[in-house]
């Protein structure tokens, strides 16, 4: 078998090698280790060549590959043939645009079905958050206690409608509390205390034992905070079910349970992950989304910067997440329709109005005081933090996600290690004020100024509460920051925006805090530096302030976001002039962060799981030519140029077809012995030279179909590639022409081009391969796997 | 001569055919017609091939071309091959890394030297901003009188220092009115007032003489906006002097005249020119960016964005600008320079403070009452305004300023078109409250809210005063908008940006206050619907808010900004609770212009100056493929295959260079008969398979330094572009081996490549040109000036 073994030389020319699960697969999906039970919606090793095939057969022969084109799962799609399959389309209804009034209809419709699906998509979107934040909140609450006449009513809402005079610090008869449903009434009492706690503990355990259940049956794909996902599909990469509706509806519903049991983790990742979903499934009732797959990223981009919009109220900085962060092809168009799905998805929210206020910005701040100059050393000092703390948090988590994955104890039973975690986090939450109520109630203590804050809030009191107040947030800093690390990657819908802002805000109030008294000692001694005047019977600095550059900060140091973060944080806070504060922690945060490692979380997690992933960001600086990368490979380390011996052993070595001259039997038979997903098509084995290329696909339906529809064609006929068919002699097989489905333009380029230049092609033209070509020959192919491969290799020398 | 014949049908390989003028030039500038006086900085057609080599002699032979490579004035750079000059220097630098300690500073230094520069460029263009805006409000209050004691001092400041308790209606003693010079005291008689107009009409006329007559003299490139050729030297087209230093001093002054002499005019768009001389200035201190054409425009991308910073105060607005309007090679990593310096810019101008205000916001509003949703129909109709007026705009001032191309009355003397057209704006301007005061204090007390009006204010009165200001209103409207027509395109440094949002603040304050009636007298009938009431004792609608949605709608409907428009409104308002409001207006304003017309004001201006910018935006869903649109051309309309003949018709018209056996002669007398700027190589005559590429300045270069320091070699030696050059036989010419210079890694597509996929490689691959192949044969070439012709036509049929 002299054939197959070529195909560990050549490689097939799509991106991930998928072998049975066992063996050292490439691709390793967080939940292929959580049991078996998720097989249903998890086997890309199925019948695949099978659904081609039925669902192509009853399209026109001729026309079926360029009108429609499928993708395997797990592969990668080809960003220029999508486009020009969109603009054949195009063409055909401008064609019929002259045909009144239907093809105007169609026309007008054709033109407008962009903005309608991302209205729907905002629409939905927006929906899908008010309900979530709604039921997050009334479970959330259920940990304490219920409403006692209207069990669906939250505690506020429920003390609010009782109309119950008996109201102080957020308690009121009509809300039950659990003792009390045992008849414990006394609330200093220990057993009550008791009681509280294990009633605490009790429901948070079965809140996420509930979610971890429900993504393990029923969506696997559900887990996790999706947006390293998110950013694979965005840049091509097809993962079949990942957006579908049942992982909407289960992560919807994993949300609310995760996020109502206490655990350390943000809605916002996944929220990111719903609004994809909603963008994928909507795009279904339009075909032009629906059908292409690159056209489909346009919607799912605008998706993704809805998702981000109604989790922050944030819709700029929405857009300038998906355009920063998340897609991979955004053009300028996208970025409009983004901009108006972000828009409608947060206008939605705002109808909704889930959290009873009438604020668009989610932690809304109004300090009425300005910082002054000399404070931008604390605000870097906090950047740096954040860089460290972030490249500490991306270090451990990554290596315990690792650890997980490689771990048959702990990667088998991620119910368990759910039970455990938030068993864990409820049982030491619940002793701190400031991590026993929601992450959110929390950060918008710490961001609030003290003049607006009740009278018992020992952050602003100046005598002995604040110390412990101090000593409360510096262990709630460090708790928050060892649980995150092994909470996120759980088992469970979970993101890591808001922990992050969480631990960002801690750090930067307890800096605040730090800073005032300083401030304030320095003030009270007798002449001091104008510097540090401020007005009389004012607070000196705004540890508020600090809070939100903290946040910014830490958040910062984790994702590697900038510009985005920026705008999200002051989106978030509806404060404009703190602007700069808020950019110098970024920067500073940045620069510590990379300098430490260049990843960001999503990045590692990306590396982590082997995703297909070609960052559009990093620079490449390799003295490496086209012909060292390329398959099949020539094993030398110069650039140099290719001998005559390299070349001929090249050329027994590629597996090409030529424009003439091969019988049906002879590509029937390079099909079977070999597993790549195109072939050159030359004028000759000889000469070599490029006419064309064809996939794998394409060929084999197009033999299937000749087969079956034209009984005259066998074994014997020969194939063409060319147009120069001879007249068919009577007696010889008939000819079978295959012009049709030839792509007559594939990408080249000479074996000399350095592989930047090689990469910034695929990068920016969205390919799946380039041939390699000298002197007008072909001499092999470069593939994305190879990409990767090759970057992979460089990185890790 | 057959030769020469075939230059008209393959054209040169660069974009911008320059033919001496008087002929068909293809490039108008701006100030072409302008008169004689400046060729001296004007002058593309003088010795360009003298200065290539002045400049190139010095250097190592072999090394010269990949290390040093300069491009012709209005030529367009070459991104792949700038870059990889780039990665070469950078790999020299990183070898030597390891010399300590010598190395590793220089390496250092390499890697901070983009952030050092856009640091300096931030400073330089927060300052020069401060500068201008103290210069510009001193001059502008110069109109009216002067400060007695302390001339230097601009009305505000005067008052404020002389302690004067006289002080109404921002008038006291230590001001000095110029009718006061004269003796006339007595300011209601018709002298005094008479006297006013006419001293207020001659300071404009003296200031915006001195403007252009400076332009004419000293510094022709500092006309205008400099918005449109910023997009396309950004996009890589060379215009040699547009970034100087006179073009920079000439635009600062000439600006601060400008727009202290009361004409129609902003300065935001000539203040982004500024920012990028700066840039430019500044990059030559880093030769790693001063020698890189595409590099450089890394940094000029960042300047453009702190253009925007300083101009509006709104450094996240001014990166989107950079991004959505100015840029076309926009990695991330200059996302995040350009975002630091325009924060830096920001914060120097906030410094040098020259507003005397806190605020860090231009128009900051803070308005308390909340829009309701039924408003957002005012708010649509006012984009819709927005679109019509600013597509109306851009066709009349198109038309007017073809019409000044074309005429020579108009064309050849601008200095009095600038005297009249300011003759007529001041002479107007005087009689109305709105245009009299400077257009920043204007869209001010239109943005404002009532409450924190001066009593005076006849905007908010609710009796006569109001319907006086509503026809005010209405005049200033109408004559705004004439008048900027006529005014965008003087020869004066001059923006549209104020202009836009002054005539949107104007039409958006007139239907506030009309809604604002209407609520007012639904309110008063008795059983009104809820929806029209209001809190007691306060305004129903915030006409403010009317004029700031109309601000953001006629930008918009102009300039066909989206995403960056919002956020510089809500940066110049620092108010985000408004953001729905204005993106509502936006997008409408957006949608009818595109209907009416696709072409934003400054994309009809490169148009009607037939720059060479192949815009990022549009798509082109042409069924054309890239043998239909090379050169040589065939001429044929269907995408059909190409014949055997049409092969050999192409391989006589091109011009190509064989790979081995062209003599030096040949290859001289080729550059003499041809006026390509580069070369295809082959391997032969016959085969036309394709080797590399090269140009003609290099080829020239390598001929003449061969000549000079190669004496054996003689008219007769052949030229060997390959490695397999025979050994010298005694007696014959030394070979002359040109291996080094040949460029192994072109573009190449097939002849059946879709000419969308062209387009596309060309766009964001940063292309020059793209060789044009089949079955490896070389067939054509196409270049971007093709490229642009194709699409011109297209457009037009």
């Amino acid at each position: 078998m002299e054939r197959a073994g070529r195909s560990s030389t050549l490689g097939s020319t799509d991106e991930v090698e998928l072998e049975p699960s066992g063996t050292s697969a490439t691709i390793h999906l967080d939940m292929t280790t959580g049991g078996g039970s998720s097989s249903s919606d998890f086997n890309p090793f199925g019948a695949i060549d099978d659904v081609r095939f039925k669902t192509e057969e009853d399209l026109p022969d001729a026309l079926a590959p360029p009108f429609f084109s499928k993708y395997g799962d797990f592969h990668t799609i080809d960003w220029q043939r999508d486009l020009a399959r969109d603009r054949l389309r195009h063409k055909m209804i401008s064609k019929k645009k002259v045909d009144f009034p239907l093809g105007l209809l169609q026309s007008g419709w054709d033109a407008g079905a962009g903005w309608i699906c991302v209205l729907f998509v905002g629409l939905a979107a927006g929906a899908t958050a008010g309900i979530i934040d709604i039921g997050a909140r009334w479970m959330s609450d259920l940990k304490t206690g219920v409403c006692a006449d209207r069990f669906w009513l939250d505690r506020e809402h429920c003390c609010w409608s009782s109309n119950d005079t008996f109201y102080k610090d957020d308690e009121c008869k009509a809300w039950t509390k659990w003792p009390w449903m045992l008849n414990y009434y006394n609330s200093s009492s220990f057993l009550f205390l008791f009681l509280e706690w294990i009633f605490y503990i009790g429901w948070a355990v079965a809140m996420s034992t509930l979610a971890v259940l429900f993504v393990k049956i029923f969506a696997p794909y559900a887990c996790g905070s999706g947006i390293p996902e998110i950013k694979c599909i965005l840049s091509g990469f097809v993962i079949r079910g990942y957006l579908g509706k049942w992982t909407f509806i289960i992560k919807s519903v994993g949300l609310i349970l995760s996020s109502a049991s206490g655990l350390s983790l943000g809605k916002e990742g996944p929220m990111v992950h719903l609004a994809c979903c909603i963008g994928n499934i909507f795009s279904y009732l339009f075909p032009k989304y629906g059908l292409n797959e690159a056209k489909k990223r346009e919607i799912l981009s605008a998706s993704a910067a809805a998702g981000v919009s109604v989790a922050f109220g944030a819709p700029i900085g929405g857009v300038l997440f998906s355009l920063e962060e998340a897609s991979y092809y955004f053009p300028l168009k996208t970025m409009w329709r983004s901009f108006f799905c972000a828009l409608v998805a947060g206008i939605i929210l705002r109808f909704v109005n889930p959290f009873g206020s009438n604020q668009t910005s989610l932690f809304h701040v109004d300090y009425m005081m300005k910082w002054t100059f000399i404070e931008l050393v604390p605000f870097a000092l906090l950047g740096l933090f954040g860089g460290i703390i972030g490249s500490l948090f991306i270090f451990a988590n990554i290596r315990w996600s690792r650890f997980r994955k490689n771990s048959k104890t702990l990667g088998g039973n991620p119910i368990y290690e759910v039970m455990i975690i938030t068993l864990i986090t409820a049982a030491i939450s619940y002793f701190n004020p400031f991590t026993r109520k929601s992450a959110l109630s929390m950060i918008q203590q710490l961001f609030d100024r003290c003049e607006d804050q009740t009278d018992e809030d020992s952050l602003c009191d100046q005598n002995k509460a604040l110390s412990i107040a101090f000593g409360q947030l510096l262990w709630a800093l460090i708790f928050k920051f060892i649980i995150t690390i092994f909470t996120f990657g759980i088992k469970v819908p979970c993101g890591l925006f808001v922990p992050s802002i969480g631990m960002g805000a801690i750090a930067g109030r307890i800096l605040g805090i730090t800073v005032d008294q300083i401030f304030r000692s320095v003030q009270a001694t007798p002449g001091h530096s104008e510097y540090f005047t401020c007005q009389i019977g004012k607070d000196c600095v705004m540890p508020g302030l600090y809070a939100m550059v903290g946040a910014a900060a830490v958040l910062g140091g984790v994702t590697r976001m900038t510009v985005s973060l920026v705008v999200i944080m002051f989106e978030l806070t509806g404060s404009l002039e703190f602007i700069v504060p808020t950019m110098v922690a970024t920067m500073f945060s940045k620069w510590i962060g990379d300098g430490i490692s260049k990843m960001g979380i999503y990045e590692a997690h990306i590396e982590l799981n082997g995703y297909p992933f070609l960052d559009s960001k990093g620079e490449y600086p390799y003295s490496t030519v086209a012909s060292q990368v390329m398959r099949p490979s020539i094993h030398r380390q110069v650039a140099d140029e290719l001998s005559m011996s390299d070349l001929r052993e090249l050329k027994n070595e590629l597996s090409v077809i030529t424009e003439s001259g091969m019988t049906l039997g002879d590509l029937e038979g390079l099909l079977r012995q070999t597993d790549f997903n195109g072939f050159p098509v030359v004028v000759s084995h000889n000469s070599m030279h490029l006419v064309g290329f064809i996939t794998r696909r394409d060929i084999l339906l197009a033999l299937h179909t000749a087969r079956k529809t034209q009984p005259y064609v066998v074994t014997n006929s020969i194939a063409y590639f060319s147009d120069a068919v001879p007249d068919s002699v009577p007696g010889a097989p008939a000819p079978l022409r295959l012009r049709k489905i030839l792509d007559m333009a594939p990408m080249t380029v000479t074996d000399q081009t350095p592989m930047e230049t090689v990469i910034d092609m695929f990068r920016k033209l969205g390919l799946r391969h380039v041939l390699v070509t000298k002197n007008g020959k072909v001499l092999g192919i470069i593939t994305k796997k190879d990409i990767l491969q090759f970057m992979r290799n460089k990185n890790s020398q």
